[in-house]
């Protein structure tokens, strides 16, 4: 059961292949939203990955005209939706979030027909979706994230009076987002990225991934309705198609963009930052560019359930085909009797999975390209790898190697995006802290171990410590939950700022920056920063934290 | 008085001009601490900028090898440096502060030769110093800046059960500081970049301004007693020597590196900016690069105090001989009778005033080459403008223009670091906001007005409110007081980072970034995460605030 009302609207009525610019794009007069009918303008179509059919609609390369028009309509609409207010903002996400549920079953099956992804799969997506933008709007009504300061003043202080300080986090401006491949929904054009610059009071412009164009228009214009419902500025939410790069770096380079969302590959997330800081102003880019997420197997743990690890890395490895930012890339253990039977059993459970369907045609070759890398270097031996079938189609691919081969050859370091893993074994404890020492910045690092082993391994924890976002205690990398405390990022190149979060409510962060009022009447304070502000706001007050 | 204690260290006894490297450095057996002797090393002299008269040691600028060894011993210190704890931090940061007192009257003397500034702003600024490190001290036992979050397992939730999660703010690692000439003591060697960045647990190399490199050897040399003192690690603290622009390059471009403070100039911190950005691995870089502080006065407010605010102007526009950051550069109001009295008031006391001394003959040079551009743009009046006597010498400029020649000519809005200047004349309040509109990122900006005249201004200040760190309501730019409310930041070209603060507590912000524990077992947590975490942290668990 997978539609949640009686009556959706179908997608063949919410594709047009336009660009959605401003609000009333969506009305019946819209402005610039119709299809542009010029032939000279580039369009392209999108494919079911499996079969290679492609979708009905074209859609529209943005003009550089349009890609202006969408900023120039952000950094409008800035300041009034700043100024709706954090309960307005509120009820709009919560607005969102019903308009995608009342798309029902056509966005779902849209979704899947372009990505390959199961409908249950997109079915749970969708949920994480609209949980994380209701779960935005709460932590907008509980405002904490402002980080209400005031310092009060003290005319008697010597030598000279101490002034009246007050400060709270205000919204950067315009948020470029890009829409990620890999979870259409999640974190595509109403996924965390979008939902918390909204949050912050960003006007949002969305960058459509050009492998789910036709799912991206259905939730953008999920997106307007909740927009123009509220009353809420033109401009505040834009979307724009491109298939190539110069959209996306028209997009980062314009001159009212303020900051970027991006979930993507090391290339892509690393070409917008460095657009972004050569620019004449920079602006941050939140690139979230995945890793190799390796899982450490400690001996006492490996030795009592070798079997477990094997099934329990087998579904990880393979889950939405690999295609998880935090898909476990290497395994690391001590070589012994228990790690060989994990290998066997690993490698069984591998053999026999069906084939899984990838998001797009680029992204197979791009894996197969990977594994054809890693199975060429010296050392590197094949332990499962069949072919990948049709079109999009994939199959796990399991590699064993020594620490030393993977020591010496930084090219096994790189993340194989998709279900490759590589089982690193090593000759003693030391060699394991080595592999540990010799990895580049992670999303996540997993260890497997007794209490025994974890006592005997502090040094371990310390070093993957240093080097990544989140560091799990036995299970699997691969879910990543939306709460205060979920850390998705990490150090370079896991992401371009280690210091933030794209997941969880302290993703809000990105998007804000404090502005600080000194000596100001209260008529010209922001309300939250008023003696009387209303009642419930944290505040530091003075020195101390209070809810007033 | 500014003698703190009767048996002061003279300041010959404490400089070398050789690098500090690491805690070892003061010790009898310093290794690689004593002044290299091969002639072919580049030294330099510190120079009295009245006289032009060189201090008699020889500075050695940092070889390639002394900065590997200053950052490869700060990484390895990292690791114990942080789990020496917060309470032993702040031990440090406080006797810091003690030893730096303890140098007496000799430091204050010192840096008053190499500076030009005067032994009581000096004082004053020792003060600030010591307190900043105090206050940092504070905060760190406290633990609120940890950000502290707890989402407690419910292993019954479906479809799959929720993990333990929870993450603290840990140090990013080793910190490169960058010493401002214009504070040699409360921006430079034991400033607030270093106060932040110690505080958070990440070890400080400190790049001396080659302006004041005695008076920083002598404050690093306090340092290097207190860590020494306290037993923390080797390479907690290094500074290293240089005067041109290699030695800060190679320290950003350092593998070990892992962000950036620098207080100075928009070509200096964007050329490092620069730098962090095109390593493999960028890095944060916090430059603060001043402002042009626009100051608005509103016309009732003018037409009452006129004379109030020129006075007031002519003290803060020649602080510190203009080497402020948040020295105000721009005044804004719309022409009037009122206006003209302010004009001739400001002339007449900025006429009067003696000349003082810049920093260093770069600065005044610089000055005067930045004068020169802004008096040769047509439509700018020269209203003061004397010689500048001796080899750094300043006297004030005064300037005036129409608000269309400074709307037109770009060069106008870059900020002369200096005592110099420009009253903008406004025809209407329309003007005004067009003005106001074209400002780059700033500090700060300053409005001037009766209740009247604000409830007649929102737009103005919500213009300014998108472009400035810290919005004055009343007196002037040139104070920034070190509290938990300050902003010491802005948009760029003002910092390279408008989400953060180089000046309070919030500072330490920069240098922590989150790390995640998911269902670790509490031997494997810090102990500020474990259920019985000593009392009085304030944590988020479960989605409120609390202080247990």
């Amino acid at each position: 059961m997978i539609e949640t009302n009686t009556n959706p609207i179908p997608a063949e009525a919410m594709i047009t292949g336009s660009q959605l610019l401003g609000r009333r794009s969506d009305a019946q007069s819209a402005d610039g939203a119709t299809p542009a009918t010029d032939a000279e303008v580039a369009t392209f179509q999108a494919i079911q990955p499996d079969t290679g059919t492609t979708f009905p609609e074209l859609f529209h390369e943005a003009s550089d005209d349009e890609i202006d028009r969408a900023m120039t309509l952000a950094a409008a609409a800035h300041p009034h939706f700043e100024q709706a207010g954090r309960h307005r903002r509120a009820a709009l996400l919560e607005a969102i979030a019903q308009e995608i549920e009342d798309l029902g079953a056509p966005l779902l099956e849209r979704a899947s027909g372009e990505t390959g992804l199961p409908l249950a799969r997109l079915e749970g997506e969708r949920g994480r979706t609209c949980g994380q933008l209701r779960l935005f709007a709460q932590v907008i009504r509980d405002g904490s994230y402002l980080d209400l300061r005031i310092d009060h003043a003290d005319p008697e202080r010597q030598p000279i009076p101490k002034p009246d300080l007050r400060t709270m986090q205000r919204a950067l401006g315009p948020v470029v987002v890009f829409g990620a491949s890999n979870f259409p929904l999640a974190f595509s054009v109403a996924g965390g990225d979008t939902a918390s610059a909204l949050a912050a009071g960003c006007p949002v412009v969305v960058k459509a991934h050009p492998h789910h164009p036709g799912t991206s228009e259905m939730v953008g214009r999920a997106i307007l309705r909740a927009v123009r419902g509220l009353d809420l500025p033109e401009g505040t939410f834009s979307l724009v198609q491109g298939r190539g790069h110069q959209v996306g770096a028209a997009l980062v380079q314009h001159p009212d963009t303020r900051a970027v969302g991006f979930t993507g590959s090391l290339t892509g997330g690393r070409a917008l930052f460095d657009l972004a800081n050569q620019r004449p102003n920079p602006i941050p880019v939140y690139a979230e560019m995945g890793s190799t997420n390796p899982v450490f197997l400690l001996p006492r743990q490996l030795a009592s359930s070798a079997e477990d690890l094997a099934s329990g890395l087998a579904a990880s490895i393979t889950l939405g085909a690999g295609q998880f930012c935090t898909n476990p890339g290497i395994v690391v253990f001590v070589s012994s009797s228990q790690a060989d039977v994990l290998t066997r059993a690993l490698t069984e459970h591998l053999q026999k999975l069906p084939s899984a369907t990838m998001l797009h045609a680029g992204i197979r070759s791009g894996f197969e390209a990977g594994v054809a890398e890693a199975v060429n270097q010296p050392g590197v031996e094949t332990l499962v790898r069949n072919e990948n079938p049709g079109r999009c189609g994939v199959r796990p691919t399991l590699l064993g190697l020594s620490a030393s081969t993977f020591l010496q050859q930084r090219v096994l370091h790189e993340e194989v995006f998709g279900p490759c893993t590589m089982l690193v074994a090593c000759q003693d404890r030391d060699e394991m802290l080595a592999v540990a020492a010799s990895l580049v910045g992670q999303l996540t690092a997993t260890v497997h171990g007794t209490d025994q082993d974890l006592a005997a391994t502090g040094e371990l924890l310390e070093i993957l410590t240093q080097r990544v976002g989140r560091l799990l205690f036995g299970g699997y990398p691969t879910s990543v939950e939306v709460t205060d405390a979920m850390v998705h990022g990490g150090p370079y190149p896991a992401t371009t700022h280690s210091q933030s979060t794209s997941v969880g409510t302290a993703a809000i962060r990105r998007f804000t920056r404090p502005v600080c009022w000194q000596n100001a009447p209260a008529s010209a304070l922001p309300e939250v920063l008023r003696d009387d502000a209303p009642a419930g706001l944290r505040r530091l007050v003075d020195g101390t934290w209070t809810t007033s």
